[in-house]
């Protein structure tokens, strides 16, 4: 091992930057220093310490175990602003909060019942599990009932047309890719997903249906309704939207192929008007680049469905620890480390929006931004959005994290909701890279509880977070950018 | 292989018979035939079909997904018993309906909340997932509130005795035990949790508690809470009980180490009077020995919280599908086979009970007893409950099953919830024996659904019930008893 890394341009490119790594530091060469020798051991302490610290696992707990599900404008979410400045203020952290004006729905009753399908024991109904989409409209108060169509595609209910879907309700059965997700592309499976999550209302409501359910658009095969957000145009009615459990899409696609399958549904969300919430940012000053900032992040918002353990109460914590183990090691980053526990991810990104638009004059000061957002599975290593020219920087980073199995980095376009925006102003952005097969399981559904965080994994996430914003801190040059 | 397979009396054990036969088979001697070329070559026929059939799997979503849950006393229950009768009817058995006078317990409203807790946000609440057990009663109408006392044991509930207890509500936070379950001895693992959801009640009266709540008796860990029956003590005041989710367990456990944690808790479950309903007694005729019977049963009602798939529409239609093949082979048993659908093995066991008790008389017209009542996953073989001399008589049977993954046997004491009177009566008794690694995640949870049956592993249980029933149906001698 060499005593001082050094930077090789001829060996930059999109790929494991471990061995581009490698091949450039057996090239002693005069290039300018990457990481101090100092930066270097500290880096390797604080790599230390994050894996033997329970300070994440504790804050995440107190999160979603204490406090609880954080819907952006409830109470729970007050608290967790509150709290979450208080832990920073103790560790000596100069903190505010940036008043944001958020959207407040709030869930209601919501249930469904099958009323009509073939076979049926006259005078009872069938209980179907579901959940409103946030941001849906209610229905009327007493319900509403429809016959259920049934499509795979926006191109299939659009072949369908008009005459055979107005006045109906529409269920997208579009199939999470479980396999896909068990290969360890989670996110991929989600993204194809989300499509009809999103999409849903505007395009049944275009052929005049009266209601829009979709398959839950996660992996979950215990009877779990998955939340999240939804849209509407303001040129096209809206309808009441909510998603259905795995097993109530396959229970409804299979009466549906034996004859009109007609369902009671029941919403009451509220959309009340906008309120006031707050980013909070809390800042360890830099000891030498004090006006240059790198970001550690999560959200603090959550769904209302489980506590939101694993989103995103772990990012908010693994990044609450980045100054608290600093503190512990009693060493001080040459640029500024800034906490930032974003508020309404979930349901409209209003504090990263607001983040990136306040901070428009000073976006080159933002050195680098980091944000956690995709649970507290084992970490392989870190995304990139950025140049690509500014992987080779990070390589040393990899290389302490290699010791972990998180030594891989790979460039990805967005790494992060609330730091998107940073990263669309040219902020070279990172999240823990993460195998995601069992994610998309809990995520947005009840099941989001504390129990689905494994400390040891909690912890080398914390340890990613902490050498990635450590490491950034101290850099010696600029990145590309 | 021999032709005729003969009963050699000196190996005669409790272990696997695949063994045994197979030296039994290499000894030829002048001892008689169990089973005829015919019938062995019937039972690979029969095997072969049954492989290949989804009668069961087309049974099972039927009633799962068409009729529903079928809580004893419910509609679906009473439209289940009609359905399985005209079934049976449309095969050409003799059908005839069973009277019984049924418990009719029924679920209401469910709710949980914790009020007070360490931490909490000021004016919210934090929602607890749980489920009334069955026979509970009522709370208040508008739900009671209490401190909740987290026991891990009776034990430790007496160590507190009536001071601490007094006035609260006890949650029982014994852990059902996942690894046992994993490694396939799930009903070992739900016999130890099961101590605690029939007995909280009583034990947490005794000393003054106005509830009790059980952590879930299963391996989900998806947020679901896990009903099933419990019991009351005519001497001891009656409170309500429920079981609380995994997650929600461990919830509450957490913040009870920091302080005082109290519940508002309504359920509102109400037990009405006594009602009728029936056993489904379907007979195939034996051609030879009409007047011995041998039983293929499942149970024909389910809890409320799911469809009742795995537990127990598969052991249902698995049943069925013996004397469907029969048909469909043109074969015909020497002894009667009949077809029991049982009704209320889940909450009194009315219709086993009333069944033995009727046929009192007739017990020794009863060849031998078949349940399937654990599922539906791959066989291993079959479970027996009658005198280990018998087993040598199966071993040709197993040696049928080998083919299929199926060739073990081992002797239990009881093998079905259902024929247990019946075994209890000196009827050998059947089940096939099940890996049991994820049933209990399933089971009397709202994630019992019809998805959860594999078409495979069930056609392999059809394999096993058909031949098994058609085995015994003509099996040249009596079995030992």
């Amino acid at each position: 091992m060499t005593n001082r890394i050094k930077l090789n341009l001829q060996f930059i490119g999109i790929f494991f930057l471990i061995g581009a790594f490698q091949i450039a530091a057996q090239q002693p060469s005069p290039t300018p220093i990457l990481y101090s020798e100092k930066t270097l051991e500290e880096l390797k302490r604080l790599q230390t310490a994050a894996l033997q610290s329970d300070y994440a696992y504790r804050q995440t707990a107190y999160l979603s175990n204490n406090i609880g599900a954080r819907l952006t404008g409830s109470k729970q979410a007050e608290r967790a602003v509150e709290y979450v400045a208080d832990e920073m203020r103790k560790l000596g952290l100069a903190v505010r909060l940036q008043k944001l004006t958020v959207p407040h729905w709030v869930r209601g009753e919501e249930k469904g019942e099958l009323v009509e399908f073939a076979g049926m024991a006259p005078g009872t109904t069938q209980k179907i599990v579901l959940t409103a989409l946030g941001g849906s409209i209610a229905t009327p108060a007493d319900g509403l009932i429809g016959e259920i169509i049934v499509v795979g595609s926006f191109d299939e209910l659009e072949r369908l047309g008009r005459k055979n879907v107005e006045g109906k309700i529409v269920l997208f059965n579009n199939k999470f890719d479980r396999q896909m997700a068990e290969a360890g592309f989670g996110g991929a499976a989600y993204g194809q997903a989300t499509a009809y999550r999103g999409g849903a209302a505007i395009a049944a409501a275009r052929l005049g249906a009266i209601a829009a359910l979709v398959r839950s658009a996660g992996g979950s095969q215990n009877r779990l309704a998955h939340t999240g957000a939804m849209r509407y145009d303001n040129n096209v009615t809206k309808i009441p939207a909510a998603a259905v459990s795995f097993e109530d899409a396959e229970t409804i696609a299979y009466l549906a192929k034996m004859g009109a399958v007609k369902i009671k549904l029941l919403l009451t969300p509220q959309t009340l008007p906008d309120t006031t919430s707050y980013n909070v940012i809390a800042d360890l000053r830099g000891s030498e680049k004090t006006d240059e900032i790198v970001i550690v992040s999560g959200h603090l918002d959550s769904w209302d469905l489980g506590t939101g353990a694993l989103d995103d109460a772990t990012g908010v914590a693994v990044s609450m620890q980045v100054p608290f183990l600093l503190n512990q090691l009693k060493i001080k980053p040459k640029r500024t480390i800034r906490v930032i526990a974003y508020m309404n991810e979930e349901n409209g990104l209003v504090g990263g929006r607001t983040y990136a638009a306040e901070e428009d004059a000073n976006i080159s000061k933002h050195f680098a931004a980091i944000e956690s957002d995709l649970g507290a599975s084992h970490p392989l290593g870190f995304n990139f959005a950025g140049k690509p020219e500014a992987l080779a920087f990070l390589a040393p980073l990899s290389n302490v994290l290699r010791s972990q199995g998180a030594g891989l980095s790979q460039i990805q376009s967005g790494v992060g909701a609330d730091i998107g925006p940073l990263t669309q102003r040219g902020v070279p952005s990172f999240a823990p890279w993460f195998n995601q097969q069992t994610y998309f399981n809990y995520h947005h559904t009840a099941a989001d509880t504390f129990d689905k965080v494994n400390p040891k994994e909690l912890a080398e996430v914390g340890s990613v977070m902490a050498v990635l914003a450590y490491g950034l801190a101290n850099l010696e040059r600029d990145l590309p950018r």
